[in-house]
């Protein structure tokens, strides 16, 4: 513990993905099937299908509307496809589950080496603001990170070029010295296009996706980005 | 038969998309069935999602890639995210079997009405041009339609405004007098976004997708396209 820490000399900041990568969603997941018993996968697979899609359609169309609110359609949208009876006491609940996830056990402990490290931390999301400061809150993140981006700041979402500019803009240094990071293999490979370093957090073991670009580097956990970040 | 047929004024031209709409996929979930039994639903769902999700985040990011070899992409990893066993055999029939879809039965009835009553007709796609030439032939539909829109033109996917503007431009008319048909509800809802008048096929009876829009016409088959027309 008194040993020297070397100086992560490689990056000049890391920037994180928040649902998924630092929330775990999966408590979500967990109150679909309370709710909807024996439909509680189903439901929050297609739920977060359509929040994304919807998020990709607003992006390309120009549509920005706040995540909370796709994330509110997009439930509404899987429920009436997988003829759930979503009232308004079922969806408030389910909402309120998203806005006060965890963080994976380990994501703490990483973020405060990483930071004892020297290194500046981000995070950058398709969240609007409002929904990521509670969520830093409720993870017990408060303070870790120098910089929350957002999507709202830009009114796109990932990955479009003009939400993942604000991290270089933020940090004040060029993209190839920024390591993203993040658990959705897409963002993942979106971010390295874009001209980051980058890290995929593969939680579940799932293949890489076929886009003709593999993530600079990929791991289980945040901890393994601690290794690389350390050397 | 003989009664002279109003001619339809509402429109200066009726823009197809291709697959689901014009040319039937049943028969790739049929084949995925008969190679991997009990797994060919969940393997043309995910196919068609991934198909999907691969064209937005290569428009969204810039990097086009003729979308047949897009569908292949989104093949693989599906099989490889459901554990089936993809050799190059069963790659090639169910590619082959993409190539040459059937037209839903009503189509070419339906097209052929839509022509006789002088309304020009075309088909604006994600497909690219070779994929959507053979399409149109395997279905019969030679010489119904004045233009044959592709992404390989613009190098890019529904729901961006470039491969939208291909319309009003190859028809020479504002985008509002084109009647858009698809039975994608996002892409009937992103022409809407963008100009066009849109009517959505609804052929499996689904929930509107929660994108605060809606297509100007709800149908089940394409006949319904032809009664809006002729008013």
């Amino acid at each position: 513990m008194n040993k020297p820490r070397k100086p992560a000399t490689a990056f000049s900041a890391v920037v994180f993905d928040a649902y998924g990568t630092l929330f775990d969603v999966h408590s979500v997941a967990t109150l679909a099937e309370t709710l909807f018993p024996g439909r509680g996968d189903a439901l929050s697979q297609l739920w977060r299908q359509k929040q994304l899609e919807y998020s990709w359609l607003r992006a390309m169309s120009r549509r920005y509307k706040p995540f909370w609110e796709i994330t509110r359609d997009a439930l509404r949208f899987s429920c009436a496809r997988l003829g759930l009876a979503l009232n308004a006491e079922r969806e408030a609940s389910l909402m309120n589950q998203y806005a006060s996830l965890s963080a994976f056990p380990e994501n703490l402990q990483a973020l405060r080496e990483l930071k004892a490290a020297g290194l500046p931390l981000g995070i950058l999301t398709n969240g609007n603001r409002d929904m990521i400061d509670v969520a830093v809150r409720s993870a017990g993140m408060t303070g870790l990170f120098d910089h929350l981006l957002s999507s709202d700041t830009v009114q796109t979402f990932k990955t479009m070029d003009t939400i993942y500019d604000l991290a270089p803009k933020a940090f004040g240094c060029p993209a190839r010295e920024i390591l993203f990071v993040s658990s959705n293999c897409w963002d993942a490979i979106g971010s390295r296009w874009y001209g980051f370093t980058s890290f995929w957090i593969n939680r579940g073991g799932l293949p890489l996706d076929q886009l003709d670009t593999e993530p600079d580097h990929t791991g289980r956990v945040l901890t393994d980005v601690v290794a690389l970040v350390r050397g």
